[in-house]
Order: C-alpha cells, then sequence, then structure tokens
C-alpha cells in the first residue's frame, strides 16, 4: 500500500490528487516550489512505473507545469526527479527567476529554507488550487 | 529548424538519435552523464513539446535510465530538465553514486568538470553505444 514518505510530510503540503499524483506545495517559500508524487507502493524511479503510468506522470507534470507558469510566470521551470536524499520518488517542479537565491544554479542544498507566513502559506495555497481545479484534479479536503 | 545550441555541443558528445531526441555523453568524467536533447526547434520547456513529443520523451528517458541502471548499477539516476544556463530543452540523466564528488547533492555546479582520458571516453562511448543499439536508436557515425 502507498504510504508517504515523512521527511516529504514534513517538507510540503498536499494540495490535491491527480489521477496518479499527489500534487503536493513545498514548505520553502524562496521559490514556488510543487512536488508530484505518483501513489505507487515502492517506486523510486520513473522508470519503474508501467507505461500508462510514466504517460500519465508526463501529463500530469505537464499540467502542473503549465498552472505555474500561468500564475508566477518565471524566467523557467526546473523539473526533476532527484531522490538521492528521499528514495520515494517525487518529482519537484520548481519556478525559477533570475531574483531567486539560488539562480542560475540547482535550488536543491543550495540556501536554507524559508518558512511561509501564514498568511502568505494560504494565499499560495489557494492560487494554486484555483488554477488546478478542474479535470483530472481533486482538491485535498 | 533544429540546431544544437553551442554549449551543449561543447560540453557533450553525439552517441546518436533516438526517434526524438539527440542522445549525448557529457564529457564530464565525474559521473556517467547522459543528456537528452529533442530535436525541435525553440522548445526550452518539456510542456512545449506536443502530448506525442511529450510521450516519446518519456519512453527515451526511461530507455536510457534502463541501460545507464544495467551498465553502471548506480545508487540514484537523477533525471532533470533545468536549462537556467541554456535554454534549449535538454534532460539530464545522471547515475549516481553514494562516492561520487556530489553526492548526496545535485551534481550541477558541484564540482569542477573533470575531463575523459581518450581512452575513457572511447570505452564509455562504446559501452553506452552497445547498450543502445537496437529499434529506435540509431548511432552516431
Amino acid at each position: 500500500m502507498f504510504s508517504l514518505h515523512p521527511q516529504l510530510a514534513q517538507d510540503s503540503v498536499l494540495l490535491g490528487h491527480m489521477s496518479l499524483s499527489q500534487v503536493r506545495l513545498s514548505l520553502d517559500a524562496n521559490y514556488p516550489w510543487c512536488l508530484l508524487v505518483p501513489e505507487r507502493e515502492s517506486v523510486s524511479e520513473i522508470h519503474h512505473l508501467s507505461e500508462q503510468d510514466r504517460h500519465q506522470l508526463m501529463d500530469e507534470s505537464c499540467r502542473l507545469a503549465e498552472v505555474m507558469v500561468s500564475l508566477f510566470d518565471p524566467k523557467k521551470i526546473n523539473v526533476g526527479a532527484l531522490g538521492n536524499r528521499v528514495p520515494q520518488l517525487h518529482i519537484h517542479h520548481v519556478a525559477r527567476f533570475e531574483q531567486d537565491p539560488a539562480w542560475p544554479g540547482p535550488v536543491w542544498g543550495a540556501v536554507p529554507a524559508v518558512a511561509y507566513g501564514e498568511e502568505a502559506l494560504q494565499k499560495r495555497r489557494a492560487k494554486l488550487l484555483s488554477a488546478l481545479l478542474g479535470e483530472g484534479f481533486a482538491p485535498a479536503t
């Protein structure tokens, strides 16, 4: 049975579910940063997924990236499946700006995470939820 | 018309072509590191590709990852589309080991690139070519 890795539970908050994946918002306020976590047991690499799940993951990744572009108008979206520290498959989607603290390097390990204020977190959450709503996305209750 | 970004041409060598993408070997000998470069004009994000190309890219990425796992037996494959410095869409596939110089951080910007010796480069190239050969891969001539 799928259960979320405790580190991912600690570092991010659930926005909702696409057909395959949890959509989560990273709690690092340095960047608009979302995660997809396919709800499949014991999967640490994209190529461990079935062909159908791989294509579904691609569809979900592109949908999430398009939503983030429409909301944040970033210079780049960085998409990455690393998993060196947390083996459960999770795909980072990070909106990058020339003014962000890690630009042009990668975000992972660049600068310490910054916590959201409560209001800022609720605002970002609401903005993402409203843009994600529609076919193929069920918001967390 | 597609033409390869000069920075990618400088930092990597062509192994061959899959249906959508160039398969290239990074010239940084710190890690077994390959790139997929979809031969599509003016594309900087995965979600700029058509739905058919997106799924093809997923298939090619998984094939490449599986080949790298079979050859190098790494602890993890890191897959990432960043593009903060080189805007042309390219997807990194890096075989990671607990003994590598960037572990467990990301490879990008971690330590200076190390050049291959001529023999080591030819060996790695030949190993990858032989594992990639088959339906859906045409080696560079």
